[in-house]
C-alpha cells in the first residue's frame, strides 16, 4: 500500500511530516510513502533520519504551497502544482492509495471534490472527528466542511458516519444521534425537526433520536450528526475547555501543594493524537490532519489512511449511498 | 419593591421556591414577595419557616400548573390560571415589579410575549446566560429562545446583551463578539457572514469581531451573540463537561490516593447559582430560573430581578432599541 503525505501542510512543515512519515514506515513494514512538497526541503529533513527506510520513500516535487489562510478554491485553481493538488492527483491517478494533509482544510476538500468527485448519492462530502466521551469515543459529523446544510445533507452525514464507525471504529451497528436542543421529537430548529423525521424513516440507520448538548459527553451515541457550523463550534470549545481545566487544575495543585498525575486523563481527552479524519464521500481516501499536528499525529493519521484503505471504506460508502439513492430513502 | 415568584415551577416545587423566597426576604429588608401558586401547598411550606417575615409575603392563588413538557403556547392559552400566567399578569397590571419562574421556559416566554408584548424595536425577545470564563464572566445570548433567526435578530441580541452587561454585570462598554467558525471577516455560514456585516456597521455596539469555539472560554468578549440553537447546545455541553471532569478527577484522586480540594474551582464554573437570567426585550422584568434550581438559586434569581428593576433595564432597552430602530441602524 502506498500513502501520499503532504509534506508542506502543518505549522511546522516539513519537519513534523517527515518525522511522522519515518515513524510510520518503521512501524508498518507493509507500506510505502510518497512525500509531496519541496524536494530540497524534504531531503534536508530526511537526512536527519538516517534510520529511515529509503527504499520505501518516494519524493514528488511540488513547488507551490497553499497557505492556511488562503481562499480554498482560489488556492486550488491558482496553484495546480501545490502539495495539496499534486497529492490529491496521485490518488486520482492511482499512484497512491490515499493522501494525508495537515494543510489548508478547505483547499484539501476543494481539491478532493474537484479532482476525485463526490461519490454518487453524496451531495456534500463531510469531515468528521472521533471525539472522546465518558464511555469511549463517538464520531462527530460534520465538523466544519458544510456550514449551510439542508436536512437531506444531515441524513447523508448519518450514513457516512455510520460507515466510518463500522470501518474505522469497529462498531457493528452504530447508534446515530441528532444533536438538538431537546430530546423529544418535534424539538429543535426547522432543520433538525425535519432531519429527525427523515432519520426516523431511514431503515438502514440505527437512529436513536435527539441528543442534547448535555448528553454529548455521556456517549449517548456512536455517530453524532450536526451541521458543520455547530460541529465546529462544539469541537473547538471542547478542545479549549480541556486546556482551560488543565490550567485551572495546575493552579489549584500549586496553591494546595498537592500533586495529582493527570497524564492518563489528558491523554484520553486529547484527540489531537488521533491524527486526522478522512474526508467522507469522495472517490478516494483523503485524510485531513490538524495544522498543529505533532509527528505522532502525522504517524497516526497515516494509520487512519491505511485503515480506511484496508477496510475499503470508499467502496462501502459507494454501496450504501447508492442503495439509499436508489430506494429513495430519506429523499 | 415587590417581586412575584412562581411557587410551582421548579422540579421540587414549592419547597425550593418557598425556602428561596424566605431567604431572599431575610437578606433584603426592602423587598416584598408575592408567591404565586397553589395556596394550600404554599402555606404548608411557609409553616416550616417560622422565621419568615409574614408581613412581607403575599400569596396569590393559581390553581393550574403548566408542566415542564407541555407545549408552551398551548399551555398558556389553556391554563389562564396557571402560576406562570398569573405571575406575568401581576407584572402587566403593575401589581409586581418583576416575576421569577423556574417553570416551563417556553411557557414563561410565551406568556410574557403575549401579555407584556415585546419592546418596540425588538422582533424576538431573547434569553441569555452569564457564563464563567477563564477571566471572569461573559453573557451568552441567545441560549435557546430563538432557534430560527435572521441576522437582524442577532444584531438585536447584541443590543440586548449590551444592556444586560451594562446594567447587571457592571461593564461600561461591553465587548460584543459573534460566535463563529473562524476569526476573519467572511468566515461562517450565511447567517453569521451577514450578521458580521451588520454588527460592523452598528456604531452603538462595541463589536470586537468573530469569536471561535476555542476562544469562548478565554473571555474574548463580554457579550457573545449566537442563535438559540447553537447557544443551547454550547451551554448544555459546558454544564455537562464540568460535571464529567469532576467525576474523572474524583476517580483519579481515588486511584492515586491524593486529595485535591476543588470546591473553589467548581463554584467558579457552576453558574447554576447565578439564579437565572431575565427575558430580554419584553415590557417588564421576567427572570427565568433553571428547573433544577436550589433554594440558593431562587434567592439569587430574586436578586437578579431586584437588580434589573433597580437599574431600570427595561427602560434602557426601550431607549436603545427605539433609537436603533429610528436611525435605521442595522436594518
Amino acid at each position: 500500500m502506498r500513502i501520499a503525505v503532504d509534506a508542506m501542510g502543518s505549522d511546522r512543515a516539513p519537519t513534523v511530516e517527515v518525522e511522522g512519515a519515518v515513524g510510520a514506515l518503521l512501524e508498518r513494514p507493509d507500506i510505502t510513502l510518497t512525500l509531496v512538497g519541496d524536494r530540497a526541503a524534504i531531503e534536508v529533513e530526511l537526512a536527519r533520519h538516517p534510520d529511515a527506510p529509503g527504499d520505501r520513500i518516494e519524493v514528488v516535487h511540488a513547488p507551490q504551497v497553499i497557505d492556511p489562510g488562503e481562499a480554498p478554491t482560489v488556492g486550488v485553481r491558482r496553484k495546480p502544482h501545490s502539495s495539496i493538488v499534486e497529492g490529491v492527483r496521485l490518488v486520482k491517478h492511482h499512484r497512491a492509495d490515499a493522501f494525508l494533509s495537515a494543510g489548508n482544510t478547505g483547499a484539501v476538500m476543494a481539491a478532493a471534490a474537484i479532482l476525485l468527485r463526490p461519490i454518487a448519492g453524496v451531495d456534500r462530502p463531510a469531515v468528521g472527528s472521533p471525539v472522546p466521551s465518558a464511555t469511549g469515543t463517538f464520531f462527530l459529523i460534520d465538523m466544519g466542511a458544510n456550514v449551510d446544510t439542508r436536512p437531506q445533507h444531515l441524513v447523508q452525514f448519518a450514513h457516512l458516519g455510520t460507515i466510518y464507525a463500522q470501518d474505522l471504529m469497529g462498531v457493528e451497528d452504530p447508534r446515530v444521534g441528532l444533536l438538538n436542543i431537546g430530546t423529544e421529537p418535534g424539538k429543535g430548529n426547522e432543520q433538525t425537526v425535519e432531519t429527525f423525521e427523515l432519520l426516523s424513516r431511514s431503515p438502514a440507520l440505527n437512529f436513536v433520536g435527539n441528543v442534547e448538548g448535555r448528553e454529548v459527553i455521556r456517549g449517548a451515541c456512536d455517530v453524532l450528526v450536526c451541521d458543520g457550523f455547530v460541529g465546529n463550534v462544539l469541537l473547538k470549545f471542547y478542545e479549549s475547555i480541556a486546556g482551560f481545566m488543565a490550567e485551572e487544575l495546575k493552579r489549584e495543585m500549586e496553591a494546595q501543594g498537592v500533586r495529582l498525575d493527570l497524564k492518563r486523563l489528558y491523554s484520553r481527552l486529547d484527540y489531537s493524537t488521533t491524527g486526522g479524519a478522512p474526508l467522507l464521500g469522495v472517490n478516494g481516501v483523503v485524510v485531513i490532519a490538524h495544522g498543529g499536528s505533532s509527528p505522532q499525529a502525522i504517524r497516526n493519521g497515516i494509520g487512519v489512511a491505511v485503515s480506511a484503505v484496508e477496510r475499503r471504506m470508499v467502496e462501502h460508502i459507494a454501496a450504501r449511498l447508492g442503495q439509499v439513492a436508489e430506494t429513495g430513502e430519506s429523499r
